[in-house]
């Protein structure tokens, strides 16, 4: 096996970087370089400082090693890390010496993998590793937190032993299969299967939350023009960037028109360019924003005191707007239905209200709450006012009532990974066959079968079944260094 | 003391980050958010995996935990450095639990402020770390790391010790002023003045290549238009980014138009503002082109075949050039002069050599060797051919020669901070007025006191003499978390 290396901490200058090499020559590749107590001899989990000198006798840096030795490591080999000053320099100059020492530059995620490979977690906790890396909001955190420590690993551990007396009692029909037990047992086949797949579906369908927990749930903000769309937004965006800046040190890449609620990320959709077209190569950019809007989990939808539903309609006509409006209006209407049948939120927002008075407020705001069917819970309009910030607050209690993410917690199981969804969704048909062949008599080794490939496909999940091309395209979106 | 803490490692995401807390508090603070062996009770230098759990119950990651008990820490105080993931969520979530748990923010460069405040580096090797974090370049961390390993400072503890000799040399005198001792010791005390002067001079004159060497050799590239300077100065860079781009992982932000050669950083200066013009706005951005080539260390002056300096002269003259570049190619010669005089050196390029036969390039090459003094070694010209990227490996070497810093080794000395070259150059001031009053026996007292300014603005340099003020300002031009 080859000793392999990079640099571990975020790329560019910092106070300190660390080196990791890990590998059967990575104590003794340092050691070429170390100037100090020899690390050959030294305890695991021990720090040492020294210098970091090159063959031709340059003091690259002071530095500070750390040494475990396997398998009590990260990767299960031996590890040495190597605290170094953060210079871009030093970094580099340190990796060249380590490559001329017989290490290799690891590949993204290479750390990780050889954990995995080392039975120090399973393919579901690595990939949460890259997932802990990546999350910016608490509830993304958490969830790949609890995935990380095998959350997620466990609960498919009991479906799979669920999965295994199954097969026993599969077994035991094949067995007794000439006399008449049969029956009996075949009840109780299918409530177990019944309920595994029940439990299977849950899972698969936390994606949705989860993709939203991991991603942002998306938000569309649409309404007439002029109602204040977009200074709302930058009030929205405005409030967050205040906020991330506040702990010196932590700059975050801002990603464009995000923010976090309550630890919730919301992704706001822009839906700027939604408007009439009729030049070919321009609706193309326009149905692109249509299509976001599809994908939305919450729309937010903003009136004026000047552009208010007609009060007997329940949706906006084309006498409310200008003609040139009425077909993008239109098209609000039918994707509202639409996004409603998707079980989307739809939050109905009454701006510029510091331009009207207490009563005319309280009879907008009628107005606004029948546009929307009575069953609906969320049709309480929010009294804003984009001018003079106020509303917000209750404004961003609204999306986060509306994500329907509170309800997440430490120990809820949701599943954040698409190759883990589409295994699911696999693992839920093959027991929908099993289930089809059990009600219909089918001959049990053909049950058998699709029990054999709902088990092959839970197996893909934690990795006991799992192909070079699979780990590669996993570990490739890893960054360096871990 | 407070406690403080603080991300060491650089900004943003990667596999690992690093926080350290540092202070009386740091151990116990830890401990508050801490699952895994007490803290408390482990030997200092030993690392030890944990949880990090909030007092809410988040377990907000899986941690590594290294304990440097005082004063056996880069501070002196008690160090806890925690190793999490590289997540912004989980940098941010730890330092919150750490100030709800007391700790302080620190602020910049205040882990090192404490460390020089404890006695464990004075404040030439305190700046000498923000110069290691900073360099880019072989020479430059170079010069950095032999400061920060103290070697400036011994060097003027050298020093301090010839003044402490002088200053007892003088009470000597002192002593015995009635009788008649005074004139052979003063030719000692002349003697051993001009010796340490001459120390100090060299240092403060180190400062040019020092700047150099940290900040880049300043290079400009001049010549008449169409010689092809751009596509000259773009293939040098070209190269360069190739040259940065093939360690994974160690993206560098490129500055711009900076190459290393030999460890070496050369700075192209914008040069393509200069031209005539009349309008007085554009003649201010024109004057600070011009600026900036009066501070070029070397001039590399570009000609093409068809801009050859006329045979009998040893300049351009109006004649070889369209008449609207006359008044610039006269201001090229006067700064080219001006430069000599400040010893910067001028190279001679021949570009679009292709275009030349063999005997036709060795003609010009002969008229561009007219071009400057014979006394000149540097009027080789240098046959390019920016086109077919000809010529490159000997320009390259040429300006590495021209930048005199190839002399410097490991145990050079070399100045690159201007606080430093400033003190130094007002100590030889001091010693220079201690010289003048022995020369022309001025009373005793008064050159004590030039000797005592000496020591003074020595001891700025190490820190043994400092205001707040300085402090403050030394420390805020470094990272935090150092």
């Amino acid at each position: 096996m080859s000793t392999i290396c990079a640099i571990s901490t975020a790329p560019g200058t910092g106070g300190i970087a660390v080196i990791r090499v890990s590998g059967p020559q990575a104590i003794s590749a340092v050691q070429t370089l170390w100037k100090g107590r020899n690390l050959m001899d030294v305890q695991s989990h021990t720090v040492h400082l020294g210098r970091i000198v090159s063959p031709d006798g340059e003091t690259v840096d002071e530095a500070v090693a750390t040494v475990f030795r396997g398998p009590n490591s990260f990767t299960g080999d031996d590890v040495v890390e190597l605290s170094v000053h953060g210079s871009p320099y030093v970094q580099q100059r340190l990796l060249q010496l380590l490559v001329e020492a017989g290490c290799r530059i690891a590949e993204p995620g290479e750390f990780t993998r050889r954990a995995f490979a080392a039975g120090r977690m399973d393919l579901a906790q690595a990939e949460a590793v890259a997932d802990v890396i990546a999350s910016r909001s608490r509830a993304a955190h958490r969830v790949a937190m609890q995935q990380m420590r095998g959350g997620f690993s466990r609960r498919l551990a009991e479906l799979r032993q669920s999965l295994t007396e199954l097969a026993s009692l599969l077994e035991l029909e094949l067995d007794f299969s000439e006399e008449d037990v049969e029956f009996a047992d075949r009840e109780r086949l299918i409530s177990l299967a019944t309920e595994v797949k029940k439990e299977v579906d849950l899972l698969r369908e936390s994606f949705t939350a989860g993709n939203a927990i991991k991603n942002g749930v998306p938000v569309a903000i649409i309404g007439a023009p002029n109602v204040g769309k977009s200074s709302l937004l930058n009030l929205l965006l405005g409030e967050e960037r205040a906020i991330v800046s506040d702990i010196p040190g932590t700059t975050r890449d801002t990603v464009e028109d995000t923010i976090d609620i309550n630890g919730i990320t919301f992704r706001f959709i822009d839906t700027a360019g939604l408007r009439d077209a009729s030049d070919p190569v321009e609706r193309l950019g326009i149905d692109r924003s249509w299509d976001a809007l599809r994908r939305a989990r919450i729309i937010l939808w903003v009136f004026s005191p000047d552009t208010l539903p007609h009060p007997t309609s329940d949706i906006i006509t084309e006498s409310d707007v200008s003609p040139t409006q009425t077909a993008t209006l239109q098209n609000f209407s039918k994707i509202l239905h639409e996004r409603k049948a998707a079980s989307a939120k739809v939050l109905i927002a009454l701006n510029k209200s510091d331009l009207l008075s207490p009563e005319e407020i309280t009879y907008a705001s009628a107005r606004l709450t029948n546009l929307l069917p009575p069953s609906s819970s969320l049709t309480n309009p929010i009294i804003l006012s984009a001018a003079s910030a106020s509303g917000l607050p209750a404004l961003r209690e609204a999306l986060v009532n509306a994500s329907g993410l509170t309800s997440v917690d430490d120990n809820s199981i949701i599943v954040t990974n698409a190759r883990h969804a589409e295994a699911l969704t696999n693992a839920s048909l093959s027991l929908a066959r099993f289930l089809e062949a059990l009600h219909t008599n089918l001959p049990t080794d053909l049950a058998a079968q699709d029990l054999r490939e709902t088990l092959h496909h839970l197996g893909l999940i934690t990795g006991s079944v799992s192909t070079p091309d699979i780990l590669a395209t996993i570990f490739s979106r890893f960054c360096v260094g871990k």
